[in-house]
């Protein structure tokens, strides 16, 4: 289905519950973000977004707020209506009964136990159902969910601050700071939609950052997981990134010892070669309900994810000082040997944040 | 006498002058721009602007437009009125005999032969005369004038094209093309505007660049003087930035010999410990006309440069792609040891540039 058999309308209500969704983006991990309207033409009866897993979804919401008015009505909703029995009764079985004439719908539910089955449900009731209006839109809000069903790995960002002449830290390891305090702030709004935000064990004893969402109005979220990458184990004992709400957990080498008494989540990855499987960490944490990473660690760490391919977008930070060229590189190990072989990114979106420039970063697609 | 004493007619007239003053950024080299316009309240009856250094003065220009309307009106000038004999009379008589009643200039000339003897001769004659109205805006137009005049030395842009990570060429040297054809058109208009662009025998040696302004249209311009820092005039002989019609400096060492039956420009700089005195440098070319400077060279003359401070600002075009570790800093021999001791700029203007973002920096001001 095209977006050619919908009207003005129609973009208009899908709009709206898209930006609806999207009040659930610090909330609904590891569900996705969906939003509903329920409409007759131009006038809107009812609406509703997913807030919490486990709580109930955007349709319910919305058809709690129609009533009896959804008979006859248009549903828009930003991603294919449930079909299961999980932790809440099926949205399908629930705009049936609500007796809506027809569902929008603006892509499928990628996830094994919808994809389709939703409609097909909606159909059998004699429910008009066109999915695909703002499918790209709609799948831009999800990547994260969208990577982790479609990838079986997660959205992976990574934030840094450089100076100028892109340099991350000085050659001491100080990088306190280089960014200014309208992007540290900044940073935090990008942590709280984050499933986890992921560092190394050498940022750990150099910079011992809590990793924590410190928002500065009272916006509710749900704390990101903190994941260290720390072969040996090293920096288990100690640190900020223990303290506060939000649980940590240590990916660690198969063959590390945990020291005793500790209360801490681990997990073991694959080392090669004294290095993790990114791609088996990533697994690990897509497994673990993960749909975006923040990667917030140092050049080597950030310059290994950068090398393997994995890096989804950079969050650049980048403020309007010189570091130097003893200063520490922005991604270290990436050896690149010819003008063909530099790789190549799309800036997204580049704007001021304070005294920086934020530069939102994709690789170029191959494809 | 501050603005506050000047209407809002004032203003839009000054504004009107200072626009049409800069239609002479290319051409009006070594003098500064200028335009003035002529008027009664909000009526414009005679405008012009400083074309070409011999060429007659913005003042010239609007009186001969104005014709007898100059009687009793109000001339706006982005410049104090010269009243010496240069190649031209001095505009100050000229406005006295055309019988304008006001004179409102944006600021003094700081010209040692002008330096407020322009606004004595006007005032002499019985014509009102204010100045300072939109004095900063005036002062950043020519701010390469300014330089020369008041510190002895131009203004120096450092034009750099860097990768994300902060990279100006691979380690082999390789730096065609780190940014996209947009903004290798773009400098093109910065170079036009520069009395000299300046490289050093490297990067003559690696690029061998031509150092000349390529404009996509008909715009006249005045070629920029190429000068190239070879101490030992190992270049002389050869490269593309001997051909061309733009005139080409080298400055060398005082005991460099240079080669038999060469027809070029020559002019030695001391040299301390291998390395020139880059003070005596911009002195030289200040002593020679040069109001801008535009250095277009590698990480080790542009790092030597900024270390001395004599850097005002970077044009700096970032390119969405990464050259990786083992590449070339954008400033080579910058060394900074503390957070404290980093080089703070400010971003005057972020822009797209095609894929490109553009940024221009000047130092962070200590005063």
């Amino acid at each position: 289905m095209t977006e050619q058999g919908f009207t003005a309308t129609d973009h208009a209500m899908m709009a709206r519950a898209l930006r609806l969704a999207e009040r659930g983006a610090y909330t609904t991990r590891p569900n996705p973000m969906v939003g509903c309207v329920i409409a007759h033409g131009d006038e809107v009866v009812g609406e509703g977004w997913h807030q919490r897993a486990g709580g109930p979804h955007a349709e319910v919401f919305a058809l709690q707020a129609a009533g009896e008015r959804a008979r006859g009505a248009t549903a828009y909703v930003s991603l294919e209506p449930c079909a299961h029995t999980g932790r809440t009764g099926p949205c399908a079985d629930a705009l049936v009964a609500a007796g809506v004439a027809r569902v929008v719908a603006a892509m499928r539910d990628p996830f094994p136990q919808v994809d389709g089955v939703g409609f097909d449900k909606l159909r059998a009731a004699g429910i008009v159902v066109q999915s695909g209006l703002m499918e790209a839109q709609a799948r831009a809000l999800n990547r994260g969910f969208i990577s982790r069903i479609e990838r079986g790995r997660p959205w992976l960002r990574v934030k840094l601050a450089t100076s100028l002449d892109g340099r991350s830290a000085l050659a001491s390891g100080e990088s306190k700071w280089i960014s200014g305090e309208a992007s540290r702030l900044d940073v935090q709004h990008w942590r709280a939609r984050a499933g986890a935000i992921v560092t190394g064990a050498g940022t750990v004893l150099a910079d011992d950052p809590s990793l924590t969402v410190r928002l500065e109005d009272d916006t509710p979220f749900e704390p990101p997981l903190r994941v260290v990458l720390d072969p040996g184990l090293a920096t288990v004992a100690r640190g900020r990134v223990r303290e506060g709400d939000a649980p940590t957990l240590y990916i660690h080498a198969p063959d590390a010892k945990p020291p005793r008494g500790i209360n801490a989540q681990l997990a073991a990855v694959p080392v090669r070669e004294g290095r993790f499987d990114l791609d088996a960490v990533l697994r690990l944490l897509a497994e673990r309900g993960v749909n975006e990473i923040q990667l917030e660690a140092g050049a080597t760490l950030a310059g290994a994810f950068v090398s393997a391919g994995l890096v989804d977008e950079i969050l650049l930070y980048v403020a309007p000082v010189l570091l130097g060229d003893h200063a520490r590189p922005m991604f270290e190990g990436l050896s690149i040997d010819s003008m063909a072989q530099k790789l190549k990114m799309t800036i997204v979106e580049s704007r001021y944040i304070g005294q920086d420039v934020r530069l939102l970063l994709r690789p170029e697609k191959a494809d």
